[in-house]
């Protein structure tokens, strides 16, 4: 590689970065929509910065190229997804960077979007721009997981979030649980719920907890009304709950909860892309409800929140499911450890 | 502060960093001494070093005053441990620094020892060497926790360790148990059985496991056969064991091994300070008698080797102990985490 190319794909990392920044913005509030950044460079200057802040409003390069004004011709523009080639509620974004002069266009990582996929690079090719996909892919691509997957698979990416204890309990036996885990581990659960489209929940845990499952943090750097609210789905094959003004539980109140009473969990899932554009689901639910996500394969990426602390040998267990041997185990690999206040979180993805 | 004293401060931190290095070499080594390094400093520069291999054989200073030579003359000693001032296997420490000409002592704590305790930076002082106490002291009685416990308290330094699965479990119902915890973490483990003078089980473990207890690790900077062979204590309440050289299991048939038919633990950890010279000791059993070291606060440090996988609710709980509400749970604060192989280990201490 010549030292001019080392340079330039150097460059292009460090402004790819400062694009992921601007994206990371629009992260809790763009759903169902990716969270999308874009910067400008002119002579080795950022000109012009922008990000997508929420559906029906215009996506990062519009806000960028306005940023860059007069800048923008001649420049680099670095854009986190590929821009879009079709007319949506806002005009394509690929036309917006040819009108402005832009001479090159640096791109993470292709839209899988079946409207774009590619078409967005021939677009921007065909104006004669010189197009570079797949600098800072695997950052760019960790902002829209949910997104990605439904894009590709018509499957959302499902995160199962769990607070337990050191030897593995989420309550004691008389169920009393709250709270286990400290403030600082339950104010990230809240971000974990501002990426959600949907969280899926038992009417196990319903009965027992009475749960909100809503955003009310302080701490998400946007304030918590800005966050669309996430679709609540209680798993209800008894038909123990439904819609009710009048209900003793916070959720049967609100008239927009959705009762699944079938077995198939898949079909729920497959239901939520399709039916609701659920992209990123977060299930907090029982050990049962649980154990049935990881023993049929459903879950992405597992979320525990581990407290310092024993409960003891008869407390409640954190996952429900009946291995006859060591062979049968579920496996993990662990992706983060981080402390939180005094407690662990880590992040594991299924092997 | 004054510049020059800001100066020296930061200087002496950096030598006394050196001298906790030499220290280490001997950690696996010196029991029931403990692990002590020095440095010996003239103009700025090291001029000899060295470290207490093993009891019976000369302290950290004899060795780095030989390196040092005639360079003694004037210089500075970085001592871990306050030196020696009665006359043991060797004669005292604190004179041969006198002898060697040495101008000033830095040293990172006393020894709580009664036969030292002071009288070490005494004999120094008068004969009108300057003495510095009190640098890097944490790093430094991080290396003998045991030693430096037992001479305050008559009380070892008790490790429990524990290896289990993300949900808290050691075993499966079925008792299968091999391996939860990858090579990685049960190399790890080698590193504690070195550092103990005793290490405890129980006779459910004998029975079920039939472990060695031994140190066979080639990665711990010496040679396995350096390491003094831990004193194994079997907790045997029921007498189902005693020394047979014929026995089915390995312990047993190993004459040295103890065991303890009492109740009381406290009286056994007791008497393997005063008995037996045992300041560190590592407990290796199963959840009964970790639940009792836990519940009658007999442990120091929890060390957690824990595997990403989940082995169901009906698996082997990891400390039997039965609270009845939240308020009876056991609490600790994380230490540390890291991660081994693909596994955790967490090192934490009991609330």
């Amino acid at each position: 590689m010549s030292n001019s190319n080392h340079t330039q794909a150097a460059q292009d990392r460090y402004f790819m970065m400062l694009a992921i920044e601007q994206a990371k913005q629009g992260l809790y509030t763009t759903r169902p929509n990716p969270a999308v950044g874009c910067v400008i460079v002119q002579a080795g200057m950022v000109v012009g910065q922008g990000f997508h802040p929420k559906a029906g409003q215009p996506h990062a390069e519009v806000f960028a190229l306005k940023d860059a004004g007069a800048q923008a011709v001649g420049a680099t523009a670095y854009v986190t997804l590929e821009p879009c080639s079709h007319t949506g509620r806002t005009p394509p974004c690929a036309l917006g960077l040819i009108e402005a002069g832009v001479q090159r266009v640096v791109i993470a990582g292709l839209d899988p979007n079946p409207q774009v996929a590619g078409r967005g690079v021939q677009l921007l090719e065909q104006a004669g721009i010189d197009v570079t996909v797949g600098v800072l892919t695997e950052q760019a691509e960790a902002l829209n997981r949910g997104f990605l997957k439904a894009m590709r698979t018509q499957m959302p990416y499902v995160r199962l979030k769990i607070a337990t204890s050191l030897d593995g309990r989420t309550a004691m036996a008389t169920g009393e649980s709250k709270w286990i885990t400290s403030v600082a581990a339950r104010e990230d659960v809240q971000k974990l719920r501002a990426l959600s489209g949907a969280i899926i929940t038992g009417s196990e845990t319903i009965v027992t907890d009475d749960p909100q499952l809503n955003v009310r943090s302080t701490q998400l750097g946007v304030p918590a009304e800005q966050v669309p609210t996430p679709k609540v789905v209680v798993l209800d094959r008894r038909q123990r709950l439904a819609h009710n003004a009048q209900s003793e539980y916070q959720l049967c109140r609100r008239a927009d909860t959705l009762y699944w009473r079938k077995d198939d969990l898949a079909e729920l899932l497959r239901h939520l892309v399709s039916e609701h554009q659920c992209y990123d689901v977060l299930v907090e639910a029982g050990a049962s409800v649980a154990g049935s996500f990881l023993c049929q394969q459903l879950v992405d990426e597992l979320i525990v929140y581990q407290a310092p602390c024993l409960l003891g040998a008869a407390a409640q267990p954190m996952v429900n499911f009946h291995p006859l041997s060591l062979s049968e185990q579920l496996r993990f690999k662990v992706s983060s450890h981080e402390q939180l206040g005094p407690d662990l979180k880590l992040t594991l993805y299924p092997l």
